[in-house]
């Protein structure tokens, strides 16, 4: 992925470029705009003692394009309806055309209703978005790609793939010795496959069963070979890090050498940066598509790695603006 | 208000009624559902370790009408949400006809552009619980009156009037002594007239204006006579508790008596209850739109009398379901 | 509000700026066309002898950014069917963005459901100028701040008040003694304190009660002092001027000096200009946004004065246009 | 046509029905309510000194399935009006169904675009019949079929053809001596090919062509024979008679017996009533699809007869309500 | 009609103009790139062996202004889903405005329902061209003008009247002695009319009936004089070219001299290319809104004259891009 | 799944139920029709020379609860538009409710953008059943959970799981020789460890690479061990039977002893049928979703079992119908 050139007259027929963060993207939202060499509009979000957000622009986004970038993250709920009222206000004020960049699309593991009467809420957090008046969304690595048909507005979803790929070329793969991939989700085992692919490495998969009507007793099975071999765990989140304990053990007990784990959302509920930080893991590579704060970071040794999705972004947000292609950065 | 008579087979056009109540309003949701002789509907609402809500409906609702009692205390933006949740489950579980029923609609004050490039929140929450996918909606005195017109879909907009009039009527106006009803908010005088008008009582009115650029520096004025009479403050919803205390203390310089305090939402941000605690208040005279929490209510003398809400929605709900007018329970 | 500079060439990303009028908006529509240099655009509006109206473009809006200026005075009906068809003719001749510009938008006061069962026709007008295809609207001095939120497509609510207190600051305050405001209605209280504290008076209201079942039998209180004072009663419009009549007589009554009256829409209905133009009131100020038929003019005597929102209209539609800052119009 | 037996309790899926009637459509309205032996609903249609118009229901529609009888004859606009807000007035009040039963749907003829750049105003009425709220539609002979397709909501529309053709079986057909049918416009030949089939009777028709470049020259030719025969000229609407002067005129040029004139919508614009009384018609038939004032019923000799629409309106009211088939009726 | 001058740089508010062509149009789309001077743009339209289409655009479409010209012609369901899945993906990919440019839009003759229970697939039709993503569409000599109204999205309907009155003028008009003007389709007699006002010639009608209860026994009768003149018969479309045979032997035997056949739309279904053929006509002129295929052209003598659409459709296309007025090009 | 009780009277809240079979389901449909007691309603379905559908349905279905059946197996686009047009016949004919049941539902397949640039036609097909009219859908065993997401309007989406599962338990299962469960796709890896799961097997996987630039190059790995064991291999559909060809070479190289092969949805394009009858395969099973053709059929040995789907959509048909739980045939 290289850089564009472009001139510092960022205009086109949406109007000139905006950015604008909500708080829960603060640093992501910096990083592009400075990428960009543009400033980020001002705006404030006041929370009142009621808990009532209200949303003012400082100035006028009149016929200007203008991108609107919040993650998700926790307090998961007031964050969603913070980029709610963004996208809405955006609107009210006559903005040409307003795309949400969600750097992780939260409920997204809510995607198919695979009990009966229950909520499809992947689906609802869409409808809300369009209902608030986004034109476009921009967002990485969903949990299912048939996500972006639940939107009726397009939409670019991207992928940290290149980087990480590009991290791992460079960084990694020199390290890992006989290495094999290792799926702890039997969902991701196609995506688990073209990592593999692209390290020539082989797959083993994790596969889990219920053994009683208990739904907590699992028995685990390790589909696949990795005995003296190095093992790369890929993963799309990271939660509460149970499954990563499970899955370490499991390689662990059949022979693995070292054990490596990349997971592109940090979500690290709960006991999940305590858990992670004394398993036996040579290197855990993730991105801060959600912001890891400073006190879970600190837990961690040496072994913690965050690749910034700022670059893409940023390089995405200026194609949509220009009107070029976003395949074309990665020659499709 | 007379209770209606009914008979125990509450089927109609719209299929078999059900009670849902969402985790904020079970107090209130029960009394309903007491009231009308019926069972509330199980439900699961799971929170996972990432703060995702989880919906699930124990028995199915296909071609069945449906209410779902949630009121949007706090912490608001979750409790908003498992409302659209809980919403669109029961649309995918094909509900014959879903009317949320929210006794306090929290956001109703976001219902203008006071000022350039601000959001307008109301309208936001509208577009949610109708893009959800609720046929209908009920509430309990909102802000404006002209916040129904922010809706498509029909709905119910009711008030305490008559609640707090008949309470008044039987257990306060006895009391009174050459009674003036104050108003400390000049956009809610219309409705201190009307309740003057019933109590048979004089109206005055506290009007503040900012005395310098200071945004808080505020000079109130008194405009009417409260000199040596009997006060009752009344608005529609009491937040930190700020403008009451203002109010009381000009009051109280002005010569006023005893003074009482009516409002029907009971938001009580922070400081609140321990402010009306310490105040000079005679009676404080509310409802159960929102559940005050033990604590705070612990904080109140014996002044405090709750009015019950549940006897209001449980008839009209069952004349929603009936097919019966809800105007002529008041005469209307 | 000071005038724009601007280069003759008026194009943006909606294309090329057009004007159009209707027939209740022709004096306004010029004055607007010669405070920017343009052209009306022709359009023929024919009246058939069945009384259906049909509107032909004299040339082309494809890709253009257009602005109809029609108010909605009487014949209501007729009026605002010609501007939604208006409207639609321009849509289905491919204009880029068509914005409504109404001066005055009629139906406003239908904005609540106060009684039940009765229409809400704000919310209907709404609607209908949506569904013919309008993206954008102007309007000034809504009834109600909230019909803003009535509308799915984004507007500028724009007020008169600067229009006003730039006159009122010129021409009418060094008249003034001792100067209190008055509003008649109570809903308007806020608003006439925001006036009363502009030019430093005090504020006093008209509170009116029904005596009787007669819904025609009010009695009238005066909550305030006007007792030799230059009054100055404030409204948002005058329809029949029945109130108005009232509350002169009122704040006579109670040893008012000199009355003047103030207020935006001038509907006069019926027996208005004749009871206006008999009332002992030194000055009438008002605005152009519902024209006055000259026969109507005549009947007052010198103490009309109608101010223009021509500038103001066009001064919106420029920046509109050019995707700059209305806020920043008024140092907001 | 047979009358359906019918119980008097008439409730089904959509709840009990219930009749309002427009201002403009009341004798046939009290017509089909007599035909289903119900009242019709109550309800205020005000009308204030501004001409804005208030709808008050006398008591709830919830749950109930509604039919507005409305024409929208002239005064046009406001009976439009009229029928829309009488609309959301039902939808607000939450009725389960809603029926606009519209005898006459003006604006019809606007049905195309036949020159660049005008309204093709009967969309925008039935969009605006739509967003009023509107579940299906009646009415009887559209100028166009296909103005079916502008309606999203399901309709029936129905035709006078039967009515018309039971009153020539039964009181024409024997006084005809070798009728020809003819029509004087080339877009309605289908629809007198149908009639003149029915009759057994050749078909005539009128050729006009301009004859220079004003518009209002032209030229008409006869295509087909009327020598020695009656006529029957038949069209759907008659608004200012000039064709149908224009067609008498022609077919008496041509050597015509006795002449008959039959149209449904009786629009009888300006100098209509006098013009058709004073051409050498032996009988004018049409329906009351449109009222005809008294002052211009009275223009008319013995030679008027108006056929009664409303048994066929109430027989499919009834089929529509209970949901049986309507183009059983005509054994269809 | 004439050719506009135009840049190279063809790029306006809509962004850079781009051509697709579906693949039933690939004649038409290419002479259409010529005539503007532009390359079609590369895309793929793969059909899998279970019949399913995917399309892949070869670059990006992001913020263009892209025209897709597919025509409807056999295999017809699949042409309609293929121009639908082009209009999707080009949607999806975040174009700035899409028009489906639709020479011959099939199902128009399902425009009414003329008998109870049918469908209406021609407003279905515009519902998915609607649902797909088009902001606009073009065709051509719509069945019924009506169907315009038919879709909510602007359209240009055009007609090829004018390229067949060029040729009429220049090559026609001549050879032809004392010419009538013949329709088949008494709903084709207004078209008719204004084609024979044009060459100046009188008009005459084919009038069918049906002669008992079975469906196809008809009775055929000429209204009006073609004895030794020249006939042009004139249609929208031949589809079996049953009714030309008919009307064809008709004029005949009323004593015609040469035959001439005019239609727009060669759908030439089943037997009809080998019936047109055998028919004594001297010249069948047509367009390629339907391209008819080799071994179909291949039956004709010399007597088959088609009209090329292309220059009109590019010069549309241009005056779309460029926001020009496409009536001024038939001085409208 | 036991069959209802039901009584001879089906009526609900949306009427009575009414079935319509589409013409690709004309077995299916009796069936259903058979197993409830109903007859299926007449409707024409025709097909005119120019490829074109016109639906008639033999009598009314006003107020009526409407299931259409209707799988969308090849030719595939006629059959989509079949159901569509169906659809909005009964729509337009006013049907109470409209419910598509689609066996197996086309072009699910292409549910996510997997390239840039391409369609999404799963959404596509989707939005095009909605705006025909459809409120509900039925289907089973769609290629991706998330599927129905891509609806607004509620679906059941089932699963032919118990009905394959009654099957193995009852006649297969007693056969097997140590299974083990083989997945030739990894999207199928979690469906496929159900099934194990089930019948109490290991899970193997079949993992393909990209061998070199070339897409058709490919390399299979089998991650699992099936030697000496029996096979079941298990898909969601067979298209063309290629994966299915390969991975019964593969596991044959790898020892496997007898090899089974279940899909739900035979598909079965191009050389499929000839490839499946001449593998070692001992037994396929498959289901009636997709009506395989009596000369496909014809190629298989005896080896071929279908299982019928009509009692589990009958049983669901009429719980939706009657409003009761269609979970609660699961135990769910």
């Amino acid at each position: 992925m290289t850089k564009s050139a472009h001139s510092r007259e960022l205009a086109n027929i949406y109007g000139a470029i905006k950015l604008f963060c909500g708080s829960a993207s603060n640093d992501v939202a910096q990083d592009i705009a400075d990428y960009l060499g543009l400033e980020l509009s001002g705006r404030d979000i006041i929370q009142f003692p009621n808990e009532n957000l209200l949303v003012r622009l400082h100035s006028s986004v009149r016929g200007q394009d203008v991108y609107v970038i919040q993650t998700t993250s926790r307090p998961v709920h007031r964050n969603i309806m913070e980029l709610l009222i963004m996208i809405q206000t955006l609107r009210l004020d006559s903005a040409a055309r307003i795309t949400a960049v969600i750097p992780y699309l939260n409920y997204a593991r809510s995607d198919k209703k695979d009990q009966p009467r229950v909520s499809l809420t992947a689906r609802l957090v869409a409808d809300m978005i369009e209902v608030a008046g986004a034109d476009r969304y921009m967002t990485l690595d969903l949990h299912a790609g048939q996500i972006q048909g639940f939107f009726s507005i397009p939409g670019d979803v991207l992928t940290t793939f290149h980087i990480i790929n590009d991290y791992v070329a460079s960084s990694l793969k020199a390290r890992l010795k006989d290495p094999v991939v290792v799926t702890a989700d039997l969902g991701f085992a196609k995506r688990g496959r073209n990592f593999a692919e692209n390290i020539d490495a082989p797959l083993a998969l994790i596969e889990k069963r219920r053994t009683s009507n208990d739904a907590t007793a699992e028995a685990l099975t390790l589909v696949g070979n990795v005995k003296d071999r190095d093992v790369v765990i890929i993963d799309d989140e990271v939660d509460t890090a149970g499954s990563v304990a499970q899955a370490v053990k499991l390689v662990k007990k059949h022979g693995a050498n070292n054990v490596y784990l990349i997971f592109v959302h940090a979500v690290l509920s709960g006991p999940a940066a305590e858990r992670l930080s004394s398993l036996p893991i040579t290197e855990i590579i993730t991105t801060d598509t959600v912001p890891i704060p400073s006190e879970k970071k600190a837990m961690f040794k040496d072994n913690l790695t965050i690749l910034s999705i700022a670059p893409l972004l940023a390089e995405v947000i200026l194609r949509a603006h220009e009107g070029r292609s976003v395949g074309e950065m990665f020659n499709e």
